[in-house]
């Protein structure tokens, strides 16, 4: 029996990978989750049917969600991830050592034990002495925050199902207010191709909560045509320059020079962003004149 | 009847376009073309199966492979492309004023009369009176070429079937003899994560010719998995820093400063580099010393 995982990223694109094996599926309160053993990416953890990492390629989007937002900030002793359950980014964040305290708050603890008893590789961080675990919501737990966080990570999925809250203006207001007065933040915001719109809209709902908004590109694989949008709201720190050198061994994606680079948005993407050309320091205007 | 183009890009893995129509298909003495027309990325160019371009983001390729090495050149006056005969990179090409000269090595005259006709977005520069068509096979062709052109494109399919012995050790030999003593070329050299060998050996049979060797990376949405590697070989140049801003309307990504950030290398690419770390002078050396 041949079995293929298929996910629409379109009505006219589709994505399969063969699935040697079904590790584990069940139904919790919140959605469909599953592992499987892919032919070709390793486990993958899926949820209502969509692929949300894989053995394979995982370190791509842990590394990026958690070092360029943690090396451009001087001091995160106090860091709070929502979402990702899986434990990638939390192993991430665990890797600098300024860092002495993270919360994970998952809504699904159904996700967290799937990743603890099939996904150790991602999750291994989750026992660590300095982690502590909240199964709610991300804009529950926010409401009882404040001025607490250095540094906050949002690892949510496709904004559908639980997740939908986790891309509303309010819950970027929640943010601001549950950071510390030079706190910063990263929050995934989805394919810059395959979904212009929200990622659009994100960079405009924190542009009109936090003085500085950076949204920053990398490749994850499996995901939709591989490229991926991530958005930084800071309230002091520009994190255009990574304060720090990576200093743990490990790394397998990022580098200094990947943090800078992944800031310089192509014309097709910068285009997106309200306000783009001219008005971000850091961004160099370039001379698009017309041809002579 | 709901008709998809269904890409294999290994045994578990695969891609599927919705396709609403087959505009025209044929069977040339290369490789079987056809031009269809994609419910969500316009029209394409699929060359034996394998989808080449599409309208919706041809231009993530061809502005990267073309403005790269273009840029780096102080003088463009005479550019070969060998590969390419959709016409994508000379349109490109021809943007640069310096330009005086363009050669488009094309072994498939088919391609170009179904580009001519049924892409001419891609191909309307083949018309440019500095271009000369010649259908012929790029080592054919480069065997009687002697210090003529400042940059040469090698913009060539997957290395399976006529494009082959561009992918070849010989083929390098031949651009860097083709070359004037200041001339520099790109290749597009296929995905760092599904062709890692592919990647790695042409990048070492570059650098067993040219004192200047620098890969640079994309996203080209609709190639697998999205992320694409490029390759220069220079003799001179070095092509970290592109030497003009662009200078002519109507480019959709390339900016200078995507540029510069193309070459930086996330380790997971950088490690297929033979000799990477430490000796190419403009990568900044990493501090991965281990944990703390």
């Amino acid at each position: 029996m041949e079995l293929w995982l298929s996910e629409e990223h379109t009505p006219g694109y589709r994505v399969q990978w063969r699935v040697r094996k079904v590790i584990y599926c069940t139904k919790s309160r919140f959605q469909d989750i599953a592992i499987v053993e892919m032919q070709d990416f390793g486990r993958a953890l899926v949820l209502d049917g969509i692929v949300q990492t894989t053995i394979a390629d995982e370190f791509y989007y842990h590394e990026m969600i958690a070092h360029v937002p943690l090396c451009s900030h001087p001091k995160p002793l106090s860091v709070l991830v929502i979402g990702g359950g899986d434990g990638g980014a939390v192993r991430e964040v665990l890797k600098h050592n300024l860092v002495k305290r993270v919360v994970l708050v998952e809504i699904d603890e159904a996700v967290v034990s799937a990743c603890r008893e099939y996904l150790p590789e991602l999750s291994a961080g989750l026992d660590d002495p300095r982690v502590s675990l909240v199964i709610t919501d991300g804009q529950g737990y926010l409401e009882g925050c404040i001025n607490e966080f250095d540094v906050i990570l949002v690892d949510s999925p496709d904004p559908i199902g639980p997740a939908a809250e986790l891309f509303a203006g309010d819950f970027y207001a929640s943010i601001f207010t549950a950071l510390k007065d030079d706190g910063l933040f990263a929050a995934q915001t989805e394919s810059p191709l395959f979904n212009r719109e929200i990622f659009s809209r994100v960079v405009a709902s924190v542009k009109c909560l936090f003085p500085i908004v950076r949204p920053y590109l990398t490749v994850v694989p499996t995901y939709t045509s591989g490229y991926w949008s991530f958005t930084i709201g800071s309230k002091k720190y520009d994190p255009l320059q990574p304060l720090r050198p990576v200093d743990w061994s490990g790394a397998k994606f990022y580098r200094s020079a990947v943090h800078r680079a992944a800031f310089e948005l192509p014309l097709a993407v910068g285009n997106l962003v309200p306000g783009w050309l001219g008005t971000p320091p850091g961004v160099a205007k370039e001379t698009t004149a017309g041809r002579k």
